[in-house]
């Protein structure tokens, strides 16, 4: 396939545009790679900067960043309202749908081979508009306006289920009929690559007396998928008009200190065990590139409740992997699973959290809970994967692993496995540091 | 006491102020009442809109409401920057404690008998800023970023526990340990005025199957006290330092629908059952306020770790009453307490909030949980008040209830009683609506 530079030559002859099912063949350098995560089919959103710039509005296509900020200044993008230029992606989802529509015609028409030629014939602002991702920074995609957890997946919550209550009880009475969820804290989300401090808490140690204050010996990851709304809404929403808020999504890593967990969590939910940091990708990938991706529910073992139940296929297929890297080592895939494990979709999630009358609002971040297979291999916490530290599991070197050491660091990685391409989010990654000392010590 | 009307004579002759453990006399009518909520100790801030003017930040004084977005405007408040034009205070909390401290220094200069006479002098300017709360529309003081929900009053939890677990395990075993928490959802929060429509949910009913859609039958609301974090922070804080995070305070009711939370908060927590709406009074009375009305902790059974211990006297003596208005009657008072029933104060709350390195940014509204002392009529919900449905309570019309009809609303009210004055936050107030038809009976 011709890959032209972004920077120079000519662009190839005008061709049909292919079908959703194929790739979408693009000009710009590394965009046709089939195992890439960038291809044209993707255009997911995202926000960097490059030495000295301020934070902006980028699209990720083959090795670069398109400069959407520098596109609107230049007239090349018009969507009635500067949006590009703040360091968020708020201001195009408070657009709503038919401007997100829009921009992704727009933004494959300047990019595809044979498409409009405006980006491609001004050769200066081409090189000035494809940055390079290699030595980009990449900041948090959104302004997270409330960050809310579910607890979708069964095996997730048959495994940790069959640990806390025994194989009988593993599910809760009310699991099956709704997706348990509970508020999160969005001011503790951050981006792939934020250094994740291992938090202090109570904790109340087996046969102990009374909890004591010390740095979390069981601290744990999470393996998700998070929706971002992008349409607001002040009622109840059915599950198709939920459907339809939904934005796009990340890849999400709901950092949990298990041993603060277990003590806290009754009878509230969980709380600071899970407000340490939740790290996102880089990347939102788009609820239309991921259209030709979306699958139908599992099986139904009770009937869901008529204002919850499937209507069409709103699950996704994505490989779902995680990574552990020791300090100085080299990463192993701890888990394998793949986003069609969740037994509620995110229009499922979204419905049951607005069924009170609950706003939701632009921004509003929804993470899947934690995603888990049937395969012992394919379990996404270290909590299951270790099954509660009695039976550590082995990195590739033979090192074993019951929760995070200092020094680790967690990859979580997925990709939407197309007709010769694959749409990818970033890696989603962060290395744990040693707790500080104590924060209260002088006292 | 000479009242002279705020807009026309003369100020009475300087006069020494009094310590703040007696009234600050001030020339604004209304302001030097015994019995009224707003004289010049108080300076509560609100955001109002009068006929045909957009919402702004104004200040409770006497029987008026001060423009003082009008007063930055023509120079007579100067922080450096403007800050009251925006229908919220968070830019005035962003400025800082030092700022906070200039403003309420130069309003009680500016209003106090016998201080500056900038804004008495101007009697043109003094008629348009002093605006009549008459007539004026109050809005959310504030931009609500994340809301966070306490369960710290000991009495409330004791009586919950009783009820669902039985005496002998009324408190959670981690209840003396730490104060109980969990995120609630910022998007719920409304101003007192706002109609709350009873929210429809999953329901089991006793003895059922399965669980149907349908409108709340015991819908409750809960009296609490809510604090506003001022100063943002990103890691653990001491009580002290919490205690300084604290920009003011609001009544709270945090509407409840029991039957749905029954079903849903196994295990994750309240969620849709506290979604629907949080109604906060239209006035935040500021810590500097509250500070003479703060007072000891109560009596410690188990010693508080470290890092949670009592640093002074960190609670308010705060009397709070609750009444019940059915449709077309006249109110009940069904309760009153006192913010001294809490067992954690605000601080021990924050300090826990912030434990796990959660970060607190300026707008977080924290509620303190419901409020309820030991005698039967000083319980802050309906649950407790009818003691789950068992034993329906009396109103004055002679009428029963056990959970809220449809037109009933609940008015909280509060206030801080010194030497011959009294801080009041405005009524928070809420009427029940019924619920919607089926929302989705179409489908």
């Amino acid at each position: 396939m011709q890959r032209p530079s972004p920077v120079s030559g000519r662009p190839p002859p005008p061709a049909a545009r292919r079908t959703v099912s194929g790739l979408l063949p693009s000009w710009v350098d590394g965009a046709n790679d089939p195992e890439g995560a960038f291809p044209l089919n993707n255009l997911p959103y995202g926000v960097f900067s490059s030495a000295g710039s301020a934070p902006r509005c980028g699209v990720a296509v083959g090795h670069h960043i398109l400069d959407v900020a520098l596109l609107e200044a230049q007239g090349l993008i018009n969507l009635g309202q500067p949006v590009f230029t703040a360091p968020s992606w708020n201001a195009l989802m408070a657009l709503g749908p038919a401007q997100w529509r829009a921009l992704r015609t727009r933004l494959t028409d300047l990019l595809c081979e044979g498409g409009e030629t405006a980006l491609w014939d001004d050769q200066a602002l081409r090189a000035q508009a494809l940055v390079p991702q290699e030595g980009a920074s990449l900041h948090l995609p959104l302004t997270v306006t409330e960050f809310t957890d579910f607890y979708a997946s069964r095996q997730h919550a048959t495994n940790v289920g069959t640990m806390f209550r025994g194989a009988e009880n593993a599910l809760p009475p009310n699991w099956l009929h709704m997706p348990i969820g509970y508020n999160g804290r969005a001011s503790s989300v951050v981006v792939s690559g934020t250094p994740i401090r291992r938090p202090w808490g109570q904790i109340m140690p087996p046969e102990a007396m009374r909890p004591r204050w010390a740095p979390s010996e069981r601290f744990d990851m999470e393996l998700e998928l998070g929706a971002i709304i992008g349409v607001p809404s002040a009622g109840p929403l059915s599950v198709a008009t939920a459907q339809d808020t939904l934005f796009g999504y990340v890849l999400l890593n709901d950092w949990s200190a298990r041993d603060i967990q277990a003590w806290e969590y009754q009878p509230l939910g969980p709380f600071q065990a899970k407000a340490t940091a939740t790290t996102i990708s880089p990347w939102i990938v788009t609820s239309a590139a991921l259209a030709p991706f979306q699958c139908a529910a599992p099986a139904r073992e009770v009937s869901l409740l008529p204002h919850l139940a499937d209507r069409g296929p709103m699950h996704l297929d994505l490989n779902l992997t995680a990574s552990l890297t020791p300090q100085g080592g080299s990463p192993s895939v701890i888990t394998r699973t793949n986003a069609r494990e969740l037994y509620y979709s995110f229009a499922q999630q979204v419905a049951h959290h607005a069924s009170s009358g609950c706003p939701m609002r632009v921004g509003d971040l929804i993470g899947s809970g934690t995603i888990s297979g049937e395969a012992p291999g394919s379990r996404g916490s270290l909590l299951e994967l270790s099954w509660g530290s009695k039976d550590p599991f082995a990195l590739e070197g033979g090192e074993k692993r019951s929760f995070l050491l200092d020094g680790d660091t967690i990859t979580l990685n997925g990709h939407a496995q197309g007709d010769g391409y694959r749409l990818g989010f970033g890696a989603c990654a962060g290395q744990v540091s040693a707790a500080k000392l104590d924060p209260f010590s002088a006292e």
